[in-house]
């Protein structure tokens, strides 16, 4: 008998099909075309991989109770593959959503799944086609109970922290797990964002080339700012184009798209009420970069003169700290939505232990989420990661830089929306005066909306200008 | 016979129900609890406003086809009043919803209505009580033939801009009207959070009283920055406490909060995929102004040193600018919102005729809402705002004062997000390179995405680090 089955062998099932072979699972393998499963098989025979042509016998050739893992496209597939399901299953057994699917249709599948007398799983993987071969980060949502039946396994397949801890944990009831991994590719969206504005400012105000970038980053790998995308930031801009003579990173199209997980992350945060402006920020500037009319606006307006440097050893180490310092609040965010999300939904979300299985695996993968785990470890109500004593320190000791790096850029026509709007929500969440007090005044003035007042409780209006 | 009726005679309905009656039109009146209808009557009688103590009295009493305005609270409220009209009704009546109704209702009431073989309207009316009761900017929505019965009327009870048009034109199907609301107030929290941050500059770093800072908003208000907002600021630094004997906005709470339209108008543009950063920044700001971690964050920071001005005429006359130019970027990114929002719900809205109807009545009326129906009349077709010749030569003129102080802002521990974000989003709208270059080659590296390339069609990938 076979021990999970997985549904849907395209990149990402294919690859956690064999991880999980690797690891001496017996794993049954279904495709809905069954000439993708012959060609996996063709390309990547493995012992304990076993494919099977119709869902019935996918399904009769599982141990009990059963365990299934859809590995489809996100969406109607997924609803889809349920319905062709559940006939087939019976009591107990337990179906995983592995892919990207929005939380909320995996709220609603968890209660119709569970209706039916069976148990539903959305998990969060992350770390793309290497990590699901190799190891990801797992973070499975649903019924706490039966995840012991899943339990080992995917602890088995998850990535492994330096400290040997598999980069996998329980996140919560029905979305949670969803639900974070929705989070944590908005933070990501927010990384990849302030490492291009690094590179911007590295590239037009410290004129340095591709190669000379690269190194820099080489440099940073080796600090404090150690990381995934640190380190393959430092590789794309050594890679030389096969089809020229070119450094590759400048052939290609300065142009991205916002999808999925990071709009949706986006409105979450509007619908709870969190600020999320340096993940916010990351998808405008993809957006931006894809405006039709761009071309034309860099015809209309002249450039900016480029603000002179005193130092490169300055510029290189004020962008060291500004990445860092800006990170660390990117994360402030993210996690302040995960703590409201907590309690919206009833979750009661680990908040170290969620950063904890972000250190190996992961696209976000970095050095400094062991100081995340810390300071909920040391504080477990914490109420904002910038209110963490160590985390506290580094913005202090490296906020001026943050700040001359950033002014620099916007005086030089740079733009770096992320830096920008994390000196902006250091200055809101920090600063004695943020100005509503006139807002409130106007609100009162044209509307008679009524303000409160500092010396006393209660709702004022005034008539105002007469 | 009455002209039209009006249900709903809290502070909106009943100034809305005495300008028309100060028309010359005979209103009927209703309102759920009579108690305050006869309030209304006590206080305010006129010869041409009649109540009615019954919905069947009150329809009865209005000529044919009927005409009734809900000025009832936006949600259920506005359902239930509709089903409790629709089996008086006949065929060809008339309902209107002047509330700050969300457009995806009155969408979806819009078609229902119509199933019966009635009219309905959805219709923005911006100004406050004042505005409802003196003349308000009017933006309705509906049945394009159908707007014929109610146009003179709305017309007439509109306010007129300084040539005498009426502040009132037909916008489009179904939801148009309530949208162009919905991005009317957005830009709305930008315009007052623009000025939110010019108070901060003008106190922390210029060190102006709240006295002087009146007298500068006095001077420009003279200028092209001359506006309802910059009016009442102005009145507001100028008004003594009652209480005590500080100048009033001190003694007010420095707290606000994003409501309904803010937030829905950042949703919208979402899922638009536009960039509204500044409206987003205001939201935000108001957000953080509420947080509750606030006093403890004070504590734990310190204080950053205000940067040194070398001229108090430069400042204010660099915040003027500031303003302006900010002020453009934000209505650029409301009207481009609009102009996708056009094309993705087929409502072809008259971009420029909507400008020239915030001239008066409504929050945002502005002497520069000239300009921009001005660059919609030369160019039908205009792409973008920030694309037109007049606003392009202000934006280039102005943007280095603008650059200057969101810079000096940002080096102070001032939050200024409205302008940094004003600064970012010209910055990505017109320069020749932002970056995406290398997010491409992220997400080919980790996840295999492909990217494009800046010499051949196609998608390409690369094998990274190999």
């Amino acid at each position: 008998m076979n021990q999970i089955g997985i549904i849907g062998l395209a990149v990402m099932g294919r690859s956690l099909a064999l991880n999980m072979a690797d690891h001496g699972y017996k794993v049954a393998g279904y495709n809905r075309s069954y000439e993708v499963t012959k060609q996996m098989v063709e390309k990547n025979p493995h012992e304990n991989f076993i494919p099977y042509e119709t869902l019935e016998e996918f399904v009769k050739s599982l141990e009990k109770p059963r365990k299934v893992m859809l590995m489809v496209k996100a969406g109607k597939a997924v609803d889809a593959v349920i319905e062709q399901l559940l006939p087939l299953l019976e009591n107990g057994d337990i179906i995983m959503d592995g892919g990207n699917s929005f939380f909320e249709d995996t709220i609603r599948r968890e209660a119709y799944v569970k209706r039916q007398g069976l148990h539903y799983f959305g998990i969060g993987i992350s770390g793309g086609e290497e990590g699901a071969r190799k190891g990801p980060s797992i973070m499975p949502g649903g019924d706490c109970e039966a995840y012991e039946e899943i339990r080992s396994i995917l602890e088995n397949i998850a990535a492994k922290s330096e400290d040997g801890t598999p980069c996998c944990t329980y996140i919560g009831e029905n979305g949670a797990g969803h639900y974070v991994k929705m989070v944590h590719n908005g933070i990501e969206y927010a990384d990849m964002q302030l490492i291009a504005e690094a590179y911007l400012v590295l590239k037009h105000i410290g004129k340095f080339n591709n190669q000379e970038i690269g190194k820099i980053f080489e440099e940073y790998q080796k600090g404090e700012l150690s990381s995934f995308l640190i380190r393959i930031t430092s590789e794309i801009f050594q890679e030389m184009d096969d089809m020229s003579t070119q450094s590759l990173v400048d052939m290609i199209k300065d142009s991205a798209q916002q999808k999925g997980t990071g709009r949706w992350t986006n409105m979450e945060a509007l619908k709870q009420g969190i600020d999320v402006s340096m993940i916010a920020a990351a998808g405008n500037a993809r957006l931006m970069s894809n405006k039709e009319t761009r071309k034309t606006a860099e015809e209309h307006y002249p450039r900016i003169k480029i603000a002179k440097i005193p130092n490169h050893e300055t510029l290189i180490e004020d962008v060291r700290k500004s990445l860092y310092a800006a990170k660390i609040i990117a994360y402030a965010q993210g996690f302040d939505l995960l703590k409201q999300a907590s309690t919206a939904y009833d979750w009661n979300l680990p908040l170290g232990k969620i950063a904890s299985i972000f250190r190996a695996g992961c696209i976000i993968q970095a050095k400094f989420l062991n100081d995340i785990t810390r300071a909920y470890e040391h504080e477990k109500n914490l109420s904002h990661l910038l209110l963490d004593e160590v985390f506290e320190k580094r913005v202090i000791s490296y906020e001026n830089a943050l700040r001359q790096i950033a002014a620099q850029a916007m005086l030089s026509g740079i733009p770096v929306p992320a830096m920008a709007n994390a000196i902006s929500y250091l200055d809101l969440f920090t600063k004695n005066h943020v100005g509503a007090n006139l807002i409130q005044a106007q609100r009162d003035y044209f509307g008679a909306h009524t303000f409160e007042r500092i010396d006393k409780d209660g709702s004022f209006h005034h008539e105002w200008g007469k």
